[in-house]
């Protein structure tokens, strides 16, 4: 029986997805652990440690479905050790003469930090995944609206007018510094650990071994880096990694958040994928909520959370320091479910987006020429300077209250100022200064080498 | 020259009060630090530890203005220690015969940690007057607004009508818990410190002394609590006082940001008090930025971050931990000057608040019978059973897209199905069904002790 | 299948404890929900909204063995809606003429929110309890070694003396300030909701009804508050729930650490409780690991990264929103789960804490008359003053380098300053100066009211 | 005056650097911003925008020393407008065919934003400066010390040994990937902005003028690269700087911790250095305080959660969001003060490292042949298989008291069990297996380049 909310069955779509389970679950977790176990018998038979035959032997038997977890679970508790559970366990299945030849010379650490460096080299490949066809989505849509004019925001207030292509390429661009930071940092975090029980790998400088060629063999075999060092307590590594899942998360929520506040009815210029299904609510059956996008905030809250657990790990004593140690077997996994599940919806989310031009256009035109204002005032800059421009418009416009405002014509204002004619103001206005957003949309798609 | 932007005198007034910088600022920290030690040696001299004359003589000299700070950060710097520069600094201004007599046995966590007691009395004291008034505000909100209908929002969706009032209330019940907190809390964190340098007073543990006795002078004379035991690594008080001062800072960011979000144009139900000078775009000129309701969501990130580090401090080492201790120096005053200066833009904001009830009719109307959807349900349910009720406005009023959604009269729909006259419909939802929000309006008023 | 490795059943017992699993686990969150509907049930039934006859079959069919959880699980993702999948599934269970009249006018938030007071409430009992047990442990180990002289050590050097009852009281204090705490909240906290759509209650606005009749007889009957108001994003009584949890972890953190450092053999001064079937390190079978104390202080990151979670969802929007109050989903269970689990753990630690009174006084011998330096100073400041006795013992005492300290006797050295006979200061520092320690414990004893 | 203790002159050493108050204090930060205005200006009078000469005169007039900054706060309160003010302050001081000229165009972010770009590269390009200075010394200490043994310690207890070359080299190897992240971000985050009111540059695009050519120039001019689009919203550029420095702020923080630890007199292996005149307590002459250690732990703890501050922001709303922005004029400045101090502290730190061979040898000894028990087990493990020797160690060593393990001979012990003479296992012993920490100190040393 699971004890998190997160992991109820009935709602386990929303906090992780079938191809996270796979790759974090309890029983791939397991299996990998003890994947990582063949491996080291493997490179061990190798270098002449154990028997070839016990590595086989290892190989066939060191699966989850033939294991006791019932004794796992009880000798774990007993010896009050995270893995003797596991190795009395497998021993048990192993026929006698193989008994001696598992997890040897090796540690906890050596084998969760490994795994960390799978999870790590894993999920950040889906990460690169699904971050780059949310990026791919997102430089479509900024392509496609490139010259949609729509009021653009400051403050929670219309002003001045952008594209809905700009705004959309600046999703894509910010995506793809997260990918350009997934591929830069690779490398350091997929590695392996054998680092044994303080690091200096003492356990296999026995009898002439070499035990930085077996870690090499080690870390090779199972696709992984060789960390040149052992890694028990410079753990910037997964730090690193969380921070960029959580700043990808934190990408998916920004998109989310533009989403729930453009899709309210009183803007209505984007909206949310529906499913004909779908229940917005229970008790006012009119209503569609963001759901999308607010659970895709919540998912960034955690796993900034999670992300700041790590960072706080870095800071780890000796050789080994099981207080931030211990709380990376829970952030780690979080911010990789957290993160995973949100690029999947976010996908989604991006993918039926639905956008409205008309109320794009429409809300522009609500808000008449003000909306021009910074153009106006570019305009008008050129005849009587800048400030003069500005203090002319400051009090033509000088806001009162928030449904008053349409009360001025602006264009006959200025007119009556005499620094230009109605018709001037007006032409100024008719047509949204988007010339430059335009041309930034066509930038990030360049540099993306994005092709319609 | 400072290094913070936060405290550039330009923008001070976004940072600081000048109330604060009066408990808080460079000059009244040092001056609150030296009426402890004022205190210290009289108390001693009751005690008959130092002369009187020397407590008088050091009540009269131990005066900011009289010391020589550039010897003092000299002093300081060449040390490396927090108070051997002020010591010195101090004991050059006194006349030999007292110089020996002048912090004697305290240690500078004795020094700070009672300046923090004073500090966290007075702040609180300060936010326990702020909170009164902002609840107040809002409580006189709630009533006059109590009748005043709107449509809730859930999910940044418009739907079933509240009151205003309710709105204000809930504000305003928040903001009572906060005063219960802050009263309840005053005893625990308004305690001085005499620890010595273990906390076991050994220093004054001399020729008969009575070191408590000692101490509970000491805190009596400062209007502080006795805290029983030396708290030098036992900082709970400093940690809650801090989430208390950011939880304020929390609610004053609601109220803040559900200005923001109803000063939006498209809406336009509330909006912040301007002041005729006020600029909010130097680009945009017919701007009027919700710029109080931003800044106290920024403050109260900010305390947030600030209530996080006096919480880590609280897993303190041994009987003195710098780690954490010199990590509050930075904190706790930080934690004081953010949330007092959100208490004080709070006031400012629901003081003039506007409240424009023609807007929320209005955007009720505009949503037409939708926003009645949960009445209409209600008084469905009656006659079809709650569920068959939802599913028949389900079915209804299936959301299409944000434009479309105005396509069906509800009333005549329902009435095709047979269920309810388009007349009764139309009454059901022609009154907002706020009798209970209205209700709970004055519960609030009531459990608040409030009378117009 | 979990997903979480903290969910792992190999490994449940770091991060849950059956009590816990009872309140908070898969089937007893649905029971619980299941429960709150069977109440709502009833008090509609006594308004005469539902029929007296549906109240009973729906208690005694709302039973989680009796549902189709595979169904509900179908349904809640087809519809998208946290809880129409569990009332599809509980209406297939009700005969036809009940299946009307459950979770009527009720909405999702209404439910979770009543489980998190009564989850607020019961674990906050259990946290009282277990509180309690450690605090009164610590009293006990106060008063047994209100006496026994041990290095006092500050910046992790040792100091002056201290007793290990003054260590053993100050965790003591700081947990009875955490009891104080969660009974002051307790009233806050344990309340149920009743909102509807938007916290208006307008679905029960008919027809004569009395809502907030209703909402209290409701919370009357699960032995919940009445909140007087809705609290749907007034969510500071989840944040300060969650606050106090994670500063009682803390604390647990406070004491493990402390006996983390303790125990490091150099030192040896005490010991965590072990097993004889424990096995510390299976690469270095001589090694003891002091688990429980690392282990509270992961325990206690994970816990205030939760409890920052919840603080940051009080900056909630309009009537409902659901990107802070889902991450209470995630937050809340588990600040619940991590401080009941180090409630367990710290119990388990000072229960069977070992104390070494030996080492105690082995190592403040070792130090010699250093440590009794501050009592010196006090004897010394009586003939020489305080600054001139500082700077001379300063002078005498000047370390060099962690190795050498012991080059110097102290008493023969201030004998040859001339200020002190050799035998004076040897018998200042003879006897460790704790007469304060011990008084002090002596307080805190007292005021806990406790009784040996 | 100073409102916060990190800004008191007389602590400011411990806040931040001479160095840094040249590039961040208040006066550089407003002669950088006009320094900004002026290529502004530059490169529009290339633009044909604004005259020549006026921007040659706003480039011999934009000194902070010219400035009015009584008027500049004046202003700056009274239309409650970041950098209106300073506009009005700099008009003051230009001649009057000049003063439309200035600061045309572009908004308050467009300033500050550009600011944080020169901020990023400088403080950047400071930090790889004194990383690698760190890095380079912890080099030389992992060389000098590669064959020096000392225990490993984990869970803070002693065991199997090392070289304290090992452990200088995991610092300087986790320093050597703090590098090549600062590389890696550099052309990320050391850009300009020029987005004008929403990031569409409108302004500019007037009379055939081309707003991106002359963004271009405007970057390249102040040596900043051009970032393509604008970033007023899209933050992970600043977020990510922040987090590289607060993770480099963690790693002098694990730097300082184990020194701190490894000063403990009990131990002895390490001290930071002294200065003479440094006074350690005032209440305890004999102290010797690790406040290097622990003041970096400090500054660790403030930049975690000023990177917290700067993660949340990216979560930014529409075209412009006052929320995370101007919390990032805490935090960003923040962050850096807190790590250039702490990269000053840390050079200090490693440059002046008291290492103690001898110490590290003699713990070694004291614990005897338990902390070979690794390699004990390795060699046994060759004769009876891992698991068997590993139980049979278990027995022998099981541990008891911390006082109580030098009870047994572990030679005699395993020779009693006939699996091994007392002569082979004390030769196994004899010797510590550090052979492969060694050849990962070589690794590390190539690695980086290093010759000595």
């Amino acid at each position: 029986m699971v004890a998190r909310l997160t992991e109820s069955p009935v709602y386990a779509h929303l906090w992780s997805t079938p191809e996270l389970d796979r790759l974090l679950g309890e029983r791939a977790r397991w299996q990998a652990w003890l994947d990582v176990l063949v491996v080291l018998a493997r490179v061990q038979a190798r270098a002449g440690i154990v028997p070839v035959r016990s590595a086989e032997v290892i190989a066939e038997r060191a699966r989850v479905e033939l294991l006791d977890w019932d004794l796992i679970t009880e000798q774990t508790r007993r010896t009050s050790h995270s893995t003797l559970g596991l190795i009395r366990g497998l021993r048990a299945v192993l026929p006698p003469e193989a008994r001696e030849d598992v997890y040897v010379g090796a540690t906890v650490q050596d084998l969760t930090d490994t795994w960390f460096g799978l999870l790590m080299r894993d999920v950040g490949d889906l990460a690169v995944r699904d971050v780059t066809a949310v990026r791919d989505t997102t430089l479509r849509l900024a392509h496609e609206y490139r010259n949609t004019p729509m009021a653009g925001r400051t403050h929670a207030q219309p002003g001045a007018p952008i594209t809905f292509g700009l705004k959309a390429a600046s999703w894509a661009d910010e995506l793809g510094r997260h990918l350009d930071r997934l591929r830069e940092g690779r490398d350091r975090w997929a590695v392996g650990q054998l680092a044994g029980a303080v690091g200096a790998l003492a356990f296999h400088d026995v009898a002439g071994g070499d035990p930085l060629a077996l870690r090499a063999a080690f870390c090779a075999e199972l696709g992984l880096g060789d960390p040149g060092i052992s890694w028990l307590t410079s753990r910037d590594r997964v730090a690193e990694f969380g921070w960029v899942l959580a700043a990808v998360c934190a990408t998916t929520a920004r998109i989310g958040g533009e989403v729930v506040a453009l899709q309210r009815p009183e803007i209505g210029e984007l909206a949310e994928p529906t499913r004909p299904e779908a229940v917005g609510s229970i008790t006012m059956p009119h209503k569609r909520n963001p759901e999308l996008g607010e659970h895709l905030d919540t998912l960034a809250r955690l796993a900034r959370a999670a992300s700041g657990v790590l960072l706080e790990g870095t800071v780890a004593l000796h050789e080994r320091d099981g207080r931030g140690w211990k709380a990376e077997w829970a952030a780690l996994p979080e911010v990789c479910l957290l993160t995973g599940t949100a690029l999947g919806l976010a996908r989604e989310l991006v993918d039926g987006l639905e956008v409205y031009p008309e109320a794009m256009r429409d809300n522009l035109a609500r808000h008449g020429d003000r909306l021009a204002s910074e153009r106006i005032l570019g305009m008008l800059s050129l005849r009587l300077g800048k400030h003069a421009a500005q203090e002319l418009l400051h009090e033509v416009l000088a806001p009162t209250t928030p449904g008053e405002e349409a009360a001025v014509d602006l264009a006959t204002a200025v007119a009556a100022r005499g620094v230009a004619t109605a018709e001037e103001v007006r032409e100024w206005s008719a047509r949204p200064a988007t010339r430059a957003a335009t041309a930034m949309v066509d930038i990030v798609l360049q540099r993306a080498g994005w092709e319609s």
